[in-house]
């Protein structure tokens, strides 16, 4: 093959699609990116054998051909040219290396046979609907922090995104849970999806589809089978497999019957948690939560640092309920807050049941933490 | 002690001094920062034994004394409260908690005594003089880099700073080297500094100092003894122990005759070498420089992933001298670059000697080169 390719294009591309290479060789050739000219377009692709990337970039060539390379080699070199360069691709079909000019810089990168790149086969996806980029954004942001990390619960390690119904409304949604903490959030069910089997997308399929959805194409296209799910945004095509497994029926830890309600503004509410939580440097620090009428008082214990609290007053703050005292590991509570823009809304039960989060301005979205005995 | 302090300044004092205090806990106290209100000031001290930073704030209050509190939790608190907040310490001088408030937030810290935080003695300092801060700045970046990691050899552990003389003037010289490279930059003469003694500079010091040389104290007070050197740059002092070693006799290995002198643009050298040596991640990956007439060719070799080069032609480079290559780790040439604006000269004797490398605008500074086997 042999064409000419921009750099600024190629180095777009490149970060797009890098970070699903392997970087531990245990296969060499999954550290590779495959590149086909195809005539007009240059055509890369890697692939961990779990997900697949792949993008065009426009090219203009000579020969058509394809061959594979280092993916993090190349990124790399291409970063470091200059702006506004083109770079000449050029490669006799064969075991020799590839050749790669722009300007006075010249590399020659040692290829492995195509022959041996994995192909992903999609197979057939009977499940078609189109998403706004900022739709699927927000379904993702305000779930994935709460994917287990728990290889064992395997079953829990991506996000579930199945069909339900809201009202008579029907709605995909998105649940992510790791046992201590749930998070589901929904939306109108685009047209196409119905019907859709539930699906579990795996953590670094959700991480690599996030990076595509930070450049603002309008909308994406997501097929789907049982097995497989592919998202077309703009010129990027991700494959991926979905996790094998059965998600729980996490509609039974979603508590009913909650009902002290405390509101609360979410920026005072986040400063102080992190103030209150400064006293102590282990990772699951718990803060508790002491609620009166219109009155807040956080509190955060270490044994060897210290004690630390803060009052929040009905300037902020509304209550009126029974006293309740809780306590919540400050981690995940500022992992839903985070989410949240104005308003926190937390629907109480006692001290040891779960509780409801939500945002007040944002009804699709709804958090159960479990609290922690303080 | 009672006294209350700003914020914000006490917050800025704390970002000076809390990364001096350890961070492991071997002697429990060395975590802590030391607070003694002294009417008006609030003198804030951290130490490990090998330097102390000691720094005053404004303070008003109404009782006085001191304690020690965790370093690393109270900047963390002080850090997350409100901008423009009053912070209030009350301590009755005791074993008892120090009480810390600031609107409706309240800590309770857990102290250690006063009389086992350690003191940091600095002696008689017979040599002192005052130095700018942007000239001290300069002799520290421009070495730095060059320091040693060998603990083996503690006495290349830090910054050689001593009195010399070029031609009939006397100069203040700091080196560092690591047996690979060497740094060496001078500045006139300080009043007050003839007569000093060389002294070892330790890497955590030079560190530490670093920090303070950005906020632009207009110039520093620098005292010292054989043992001890002590900084005081506006309200911070910063004293440290040296280095109990004996530099070695540097200008041994500065080459005299070397007389093939390479000219090049900084700019253009520093690309090139960060594009040719991304062919290989290997972090003391070599690059090759192959010069002949107002020519130079970069290049590099990996095994594993292929060779790559950039030819620079006249239009950056100067070279008029009998053609040679010779090759460099990549690193060692990017920390030199690094210290350098517009153009880099080279003087090589041959492919296995020790070459120069200066900064033409610059000729206070100077560094030598271990060639690599390429």
């Amino acid at each position: 093959m042999k064409f000419k390719v921009d750099r600024t294009l190629l180095q777009r591309a490149l970060a797009h699609i890098h970070g699903v290479a392997e970087k531990r060789n245990t296969i060499p050739i999954l550290a590779n990116v495959l590149l086909s000219y195809e005539g007009d377009v240059l055509r890369l692709t890697a692939t961990d054998m779990e997900i697949a990337v792949v993008e065009d970039v426009p090219a203009a060539g000579e020969r058509l051909g394809s061959t594979t390379v280092p993916a993090a080699v190349l990124f790399e070199i291409v970063r470091k040219l200059p702006d506004g360069v083109e770079i000449e691709f050029d490669h006799p079909e064969s075991d020799a290396p590839l050749a790669l000019r722009a300007g006075r810089y010249a590399t020659s990168l040692n290829v492995l046979p195509v022959d041996d790149f994995p192909a992903m086969v999609a197979g057939d996806l009977p499940h078609r609907f189109r998403i706004p980029a900022g739709t699927l954004r927000g379904l993702i942001d305000r779930t994935k922090f709460a994917i287990s990390n728990e290889e064992t619960r395997y079953y829990l390690n991506g996000i579930y995104l199945h069909v339900t119904e809201s009202g008579a409304i029907p709605m995909l949604r998105a649940v992510a849970t790791d046992g201590h903490r749930l998070a589901r959030v929904e939306t109108e069910l685009p047209e196409g999806a119905r019907g859709m089997p539930g699906v579990i997308i795996p953590r670094k399929t959700v991480a690599e589809l996030r990076k595509l959805l930070d450049e603002g194409a309008a909308d994406l296209e997501v097929s789907l089978s049982d097995t497989r799910i592919q998202f077309q945004a703009g010129p990027v095509l991700l494959t991926s497999k979905l996790i094998d497994g059965t998600f729980p029926e996490y509609e039974r830890v979603i508590p009913k019957g909650n009902d002290r309600i405390l509101r609360i503004t979410k920026k005072d509410f986040a400063a102080a948690v992190g103030r209150v939580a400064a006293i102590s440097q282990e990772r699951s620090r718990p803060v508790k939560l002491s609620v009166t009428h219109n009155m807040l008082t956080l509190s955060a214990i270490s044994p060897d640092q210290g004690v630390a609290q803060e009052e929040l007053d009905d300037s902020t703050v509304t209550y009126d309920a029974p006293p309740i005292e809780i306590g919540f590991q400050a981690r995940y509570l500022t992992d839903i807050t985070d989410q949240i823009d104005v308003e926190v809304e937390f629907a109480f039960a006692d001290s040891s049941a779960p509780t409801l989060v939500r945002d007040t301005a944002s009804p699709s979205a709804l958090y159960v933490l479990m609290p922690m005995r303080v």
